[in-house]
């Protein structure tokens, strides 16, 4: 009987998330054990195994006794240059009966969702398994139960912060975030300055121009692992980190990947996937806040309101303490839209600078107060003036140049090196900025690819403008994606609606 | 500015159905067009343009000037060594928003159905936009209007037969078949040898050990065009063809793909699935057989008459006279299950051959004098009578030889080089084969990838055993395919259930 293994080697192919071997057509394990293209096999070494999908190769780019991994399932075995593999016809994935279950109307139970999650946590749903799981979250939308299950088996699957017993730990997550939107920062500095203990984790953007954690990562370091993060913390009492490093929800990432592929959103998911980071950052006291408007995510007060609900119960299910603001969500916020150009809003804010965005500023304070609330700083007056004294006199700043450098110093910004102003073809007042569009066209000039990439705004909703006013810079590393973005904006000129002023 | 464009090449990769391009990491299309893995990007070069994931080559596959495509992408696109080809983000599929419409509950109205399967057919869809396709029609199943519109929509994106008009043209179709239940090809003989059309095509396994047209390609050859299968048929009254060679309705192997892997079924998109194939191969009249049986596909009676009904409905909206049968679906039909077992059972039947197995004969006649009926040839008793004589005569054998030969010639049978025979245990009846047991006993042992490959079978429910009384054998051409079906028997080998006799 011929040998049943093969030396693994890593051709470099970068497949994102789902984990694929490489095999020859010709190949006496492919032969033996029957194996196709797209099948699923389970590949096993003295390391462990995973399960990947099975690409067939037909020309030379493998020797014959050679298996190549993918990245990610060169990562996920840990794998090491000519290891000894074996191969198997993966096992079916148990928890898929979950998932079939659901789609035929049958509850998730807790165990159930901990299979789903321990499985997907550990790669063996294929792409279209995830989809499925996904789609059947949308169809028959998960209840409060499900999603406390879902919940608590994102958490289990990860790692937990313990800030010691009895400790007041406070988190703020902006619900579909506002282009620009960018007052994370700032509040944990206002938060940190006055003695909260606040581990923040954020996100890169998923649709978005930019997530806080790009921000961040014009600023300083933020890629850090779990007890870099409690260093940081334990000294500066705040941190402002990227989540993907810490770990804190590993199925999330992997989740919200294939959900903006489908741009199908399930909200107990998204509720699970906020919750689930809340509680493995170790937090107990948590402000949500939800921006409504016809081109935010969230676009009536009753979806906010349902939202909200489910998010409190949810929440008070693992622990936690939550209060939900609404905000208004009509327009961008600040000027800035794109990691750098949102950087230097902040910036400026926190600084006290002639010109900082006052709508962002304005909006940080909101939540800076309502979060020293929560911590037990007094009143809501009382914490109202603490949050503006915090900011004015410049202990925020203080202490936002301090967790930067705690966390490997403060940069200087990039500077994009195309710029572009587009201009009003007509006078008017500014009636209308579209959210979704002006996004899409600072993600096409690159952002958050290209940090320095982006939108910024120089007008806001009321104002009045002249024909041939700036309306709006584009900002582009590359002379390519600047004109990619030009291009989009001529077929979407309306995303700064200008109405005739009536005399 | 950079030139945007890159040369194509072919490194050998079979992704299966997905198109693949793969794009180096430091390459300037790439950085200029902000392009990610697993991103979906367009194609374009002078001979038509494709939709592909992207996957990053981090290592030195390909040079710096090329963009390599997978085996699929290189058909679809029928590429050629070093066409120039420029890319760019793939515009939103307009279809998913149907599909995310049928998700909230949204019915799928006509013009949607055919934008699904148009975007499904020009390779639109990625594997996970599939995967959310097929899961949103199992949560909110088809409803009949729907299900006929994804009907028309798939007969519209493929060829159609069209054999003159007023001719009665027939066809068969069974409705997840038992291992071994191979009586198309009897069928198909005895009709054609009653001067009947029968334009038949079939497909290839699915998770079964063999299919009707893995069966027939180890007789004759399958593979006909669409010109060649006309030939056949005006010779022969009669063909035995692989559908997916004539591409009749070339969207259904792609989504019966991802329903397999999900291991889902869409009793509506299961409709729309046989329908279509036999619109499209100009049948008029269509008899539809349904085994039931508690390890069968179909379980109840009310599960097949619900079926049933939407067949006959969905059929007759698109102008075809269907009739259905339910037949017996306890267990396996004839002695060999895999694809040259199975064509030894229906050739000794075809050759009146002693010991020729009983079960697949009657089952055979039963269904070629139900179709005589339907074909105009006399009420139901002489149509019996008629279908015994011409199998009896030896006609319905000459029809299938010649039919092979107009085909390309009947081939002798392939023989496994492994042979093991498995043993009853102990003394008593035969009460139950469990058809999904001996179906994954012979896909283990190589079917229908290895077409000799499979299980014969002993014994039939209700036999008197005694311990040591052979209950089957398996084949295999590799030694490993063998120990791989027999260690799955070790742990299933209640798959022939024996009771001790009550004296």
């Amino acid at each position: 009987m011929k040998k049943n293994f093969l030396y693994l080697t890593r051709p470099g192919i970068d497949t994102h998330q789902e984990p694929v071997v490489y095999m020859r057509e010709d190949c006496h394990v492919c032969h033996s054990e029957g194996f196709g293209a797209q099948g699923r096999v389970e590949v096993c070494t003295a390391r462990g195994s995973i399960i990947a999908t099975l690409n067939i190769v037909t020309g030379n780019l493998l020797s014959h006794e050679k298996a190549g991994l993918s990245e990610a399932a060169w990562r996920l075995l840990g794998a090491q240059e000519n290891d000894k593999a074996f191969f198997r016809h993966a096992p079916p994935v148990d928890s898929m009966s979950v998932v079939r279950g659901k789609l035929y109307g049958k509850p998730i139970t807790p165990e159930g969702a901990q299979g789903i999650i321990t499985d997907i946590c550990q790669g063996r749903y294929s792409d279209i398994q995830m989809a499925a799981y996904i789609t059947a979250c949308v169809a028959n939308n998960l209840n409060l139960t499900e999603t406390i299950a879902i919940t608590r088996a994102m958490v289990n699957v990860g790692q937990r912060f313990d800030w010691g017993e009895g400790r007041i730990v406070v988190d703020k997550h902006c619900v579909g975030g506002l282009p620009g939107y960018r007052t994370t920062p700032i509040v944990v500095a206002i938060a940190a300055a006055n003695g909260l203990v606040m581990p923040k984790t954020s996100s890169r953007a998923i649709t978005s121009p930019a997530g806080t954690a790009d921000t961040m990562e014009t600023l300083t370091h933020v890629r850090l692992g779990f007890e870099q993060m409690r260093k940081v913390v334990e000294q500066e009492g705040a941190c402002l980190a990227w989540g993907g490093s810490v770990s804190l929800s590993p199925t999330d990432d992997i989740i919200i990947r294939v959900e903006r592929a489908l741009d199908l959103d399930s909200e107990g998911q998204l509720v699970a996937s906020v919750i689930s980071k809340k509680v493995a950052a170790g937090s107990t006291h948590v402000l949500i806040d939800i921006p409504i408007g016809a081109t935010a995510k969230v676009r009536s007060t009753s979806q906010a309101e349902t939202l909200a609900d489910l998010l409190r119960k949810t929440g008070e299910a693992l622990g936690l303490t939550i209060n939900v603001l609404f905000s208004d969500g009509s327009q961008p916020v600040g000027r800035g839209i794109g990691p750098a150009l949102e950087a230097a809003d902040l910036l400026a804010v926190l600084r006290n600078q002639p010109g900082a965005p006052a709508d962002l500023r304005a909006r940080s304070l909101t939540l800076a107060a309502a979060l020293l609330e929560m911590g037990g700083l007094g009143d809501a007056d009382k914490c109202r003036q603490l949050a503006q004294q915090t900011l004015e006199s410049g202990a925020a700043w203080r202490k936002f140049e301090a967790i930067c450098q705690a966390q490997g110093g403060l940069r200087e910004l990039p500077v994009a090196a195309f710029t572009h102003e587009i201009v009003a073809d007509r006078s008017g007042v500014i009636a209308m900025i579209n959210n979704r569009v002006i996004s899409r066209l600072a993600s096409l000039a690159g952002a958050p690819g290209s940090p320095a990439a982006g939108v910024y705004l120089r007008v806001s909703v009321g104002d009045v403008v002249e024909a041939g006013d700036a309306l709006m810079t584009l900002h582009a590393e590359a002379a390519g994606e600047l004109e990619y973005a030009l291009d989009f904006y001529q077929t979407h000129s309306d995303v700064v609606h200008i109405e005739a002023e009536v005399v």
